[in-house]
């Protein structure tokens, strides 16, 4: 779930002159490395090998950084493919977000906004909009072919599942920060579908 | 999830002459406030109402002041009643988890504690140590009773079990804080329960 552009390192994109792209990926790093709380432009200049002044020449502040390099992760479309079945779809979107979790700078990163969010009203508006365009829209889709393949009643409750679905797996691999067990995602699938079954 | 001493105001020990109380008082507080990152040993003085050597006396410094403070957690055994059903015991366990996460320091003070965990292993050590002491023994309890009350299969995988309890409800308070609909807990504690028998 984090932009594709900015896993390059920092220094690469200022050899190739993209000081914008440079300095995204130092934040990036900077984040992952000290968190926002002692995340500095100053930091994020050096290591990006560009001067403070181009920073402030883009944005105004680090929370503006900040906030653009989330609302980017928000505009991303991931697909889900139709797997055929409820279970089918579940296992898919399961695997995705697990990948997503263990990328080492989504486990840095996403607890650390998470924790500014807690007391940055403007991080916790833009996370829950990353939250709402990217997940949420999945859970629904899930929800609904199933509902139209007959697997769910009509009624089934997308919030309700979407927290089934993201829940579990958030909670094993960010919180408690165990790895996953064998054959966790299509265990956890299985139950997911009982339990929306009812 | 927090202890109860910890939620009088750090003043108010000061007056008893609780000059330990008042410091762990105070860093609830600034943990609160500005979060692990900007802690600093001053401010922790400041709001307790003593001198900086005072805390420096008791603790070497604010990684073990925040470490303590997370096993005092941890050593509360929080007692879980036998409902005399699965449904039941999973309503109580949650009724219990969500009462948690609305606390308005618990709100704070863990996304802040789980982001600090990512880059200092002592911190994550001392939380999960405090995970498996309080919310994953209640988790297996419940699922011993149930399977002794033959509601559910022998080998149901308590892992995957704590998962279900714990996820959906962190996800939705702590990480996309929306408030919980009608009849969550009930319509979740029904789901976990369908998901579970399989």
């Amino acid at each position: 779930m984090l932009p594709q552009t900015r896993r390059t390192p920092a220094g690469a994109a200022v050899l190739r002159g993209d000081i914008t792209e440079a300095i995204q990926n130092a934040v990036v790093e900077e984040l992952a490395a000290v968190g926002y709380g002692r995340l500095s432009i100053e930091a994020v200049a050096r290591r990006a090998g560009v001067a403070k002044t181009a920073v402030y020449r883009r944005w105004s502040s680090k929370l503006e950084l900040v906030l653009e390099i989330v609302s980017g992760v928000a505009s991303q479309k991931l697909s889900l493919p139709d797997m055929g079945s409820l279970p089918g779809d579940l296992t898919l979107f399961l695997t995705i977000l697990t990948k997503a979790l263990r990328h080492p700078l989504a486990s840095q990163i996403i607890p650390d906004l998470l924790a500014e969010a807690a007391r940055n009203p403007q991080i916790a508006e833009t996370l829950q909009q990353a939250l709402r365009n990217t997940q949420h829209e999945m859970g629904v889709l899930v929800i609904q072919r199933a509902v139209a393949r007959g697997e769910l009643p009509a009624g089934t409750d997308p919030v309700l599942a979407l927290d089934l679905l993201v829940g579990p797996v958030y909670w094993h691999l960010a919180v408690a920060r165990h790895p996953l067990p064998n054959d966790y995602v299509p265990r956890l699938a299985k139950a997911i579908a009982a339990g929306l079954r009812g």
